[in-house]
């Protein structure tokens, strides 16, 4: 299977300009799934509730609508982050699109920093998307801080977790490496670049865009500072041997009585 | 507060010539903590089971005599790894041990590879102890791939996680960086060295043994194949806060709701 992932940097509030530059970086791409950065399509660095808004769309907006038009021409699965309203909430959110439909949008359960001040947290369960044979978990940028998010989402049966990004911590690429291992999973880290100094903050995105596998290798790594495209071809059904030798299984090594009471407790 | 961390080569069941290799590599070192390797007193690589019973004490055998004479010498809590007997069962276990006391042992709850075929796995809680002012949690080698271990041990209250190793994958070392980083704590992992081709087993041990700190910064690191004392200040104090930034605290902002049933699910 063939999976792509996306590292540009979006011009803040300019959708139809960020979603053209994603369309010439596909153009003429077939792929099995492509991961594009987190708000790849509004930027990142908002200054109040009230921006983060207006440029709010649900799940079948513009930007609902591009990554479908996406879906058609590349044949992949497409997840790419942006800010999703509904009953007057917005959440920092990515949408899961194939052949041309909207499959669900996830919800950032972990919002960074000043985002607390902008978006409500997610509020939908973590779940695996069964699409075309590979399983699809989800999640964005801060979310890979808490290691029982890719815990779950292996529970749930995740080969291959996407994972748009805006970090601008230096810590989430080489931590990567250790979800992977840790779950036995393939993981696509597609983070954007370019520096967003916009009210009180300035943020220098990391850019290092990584596709990551089961075994701990970083199979295709992207640069801090330039636009690029990552393109590689991986079996999914390896993330599905939890066996790291005769006798250990990362999955049924779990010793729960050990750990279950301790994780509940405040 | 100085932390101390051992690495060097024990010689496969010679306790009394690997006690004399630590007391001189501790000749003259005040501390407040020292770690030692795994199984340290015995060597690794059983060939077994009665083998490693042979080799196996109590709480109050030789190994547990040594680590009291040392306690008294250093001044120091020391943690070192044995192989324990109780009620005929073996753990691989370490022994804690303070001011000429044996406060408990830990005994390994993830056993790796053929391991499983020497020892029982673990049957004692997680614990973390508060001596003198630190709070130190205990974990052994391969318990570092769970991330529920050094999870657990934090809500715990540990600032301090004593890690006696003997590794032989090559991922640990760089895992802890991330095991401190999304537990904000310090960890000494203390690693063997050299070679034991023992039946049909030909393990290399991987040294580089690390003291990281609550920001994922390594801040001693041992060679991979020499005889190493790492010493270094920390202030245990620093573990204490779990803020990231003026939003973001890593264990209040875990959203138990979206993990823990599927951390349970079989």
């Amino acid at each position: 299977m063939k999976v792509v992932c996306i590292q540009n940097a979006p011009k803040f509030g300019a959708k139809e300009k960020n979603f053209q530059e994603v369309r010439s970086l596909l153009n003429k791409v077939k792929a099995d799934l492509i991961v594009l950065p987190e708000l790849f399509a509004t930027g990142y660095t908002f200054t109040s509730k009230a921006e983060a808004k207006e440029l709010a769309e649900t799940n079948h907006g513009k930007t609902a609508e591009f990554l479908k038009e996406l879906s058609i021409k590349t044949g992949a699965t497409i997840i790419g982050g942006f800010v999703e309203i509904e009953d007057e909430k917005i959440y920092n959110s990515a949408l899961i699109v194939s052949e041309n439909k909207v499959i669900d949008t996830y919800r950032k359960i972990h919002l960074f920093n000043k985002e607390k001040l902008w978006f409500e947290p997610g509020d939908k369960p973590l779940k695996v998307y069964d699409v075309k044979g590979m399983k699809i978990g989800v999640m964005i940028c801060f979310d890979w801080m808490f290691p029982e998010v890719c815990r779950t989402l292996t529970l749930l049966g995740m080969q291959v977790l996407a994972h748009p990004s805006n970090l601008v911590m230096p810590y989430c690429q080489n931590a990567m490496v250790t979800r992977c291992l840790e779950n036995r999973i393939f993981a696509i880290t597609s983070n954007r670049i370019g520096r967003e100094k916009r009210g009180q903050d300035d943020f220098n995105f990391t850019g290092m865009s990584q596709i990551t596998n089961f075994n701990g290798e970083i199979l295709s790594s992207a640069p801090d500072k330039k636009t690029d495209v990552l393109s590689i071809e991986i079996d999914p059904n390896k993330a599905k041997d939890k066996m790291i030798n005769d006798f250990n299984n990362l999955l049924d090594d779990r010793r729960l009585d050990f750990y279950k009471t301790s994780y509940n407790l405040e």
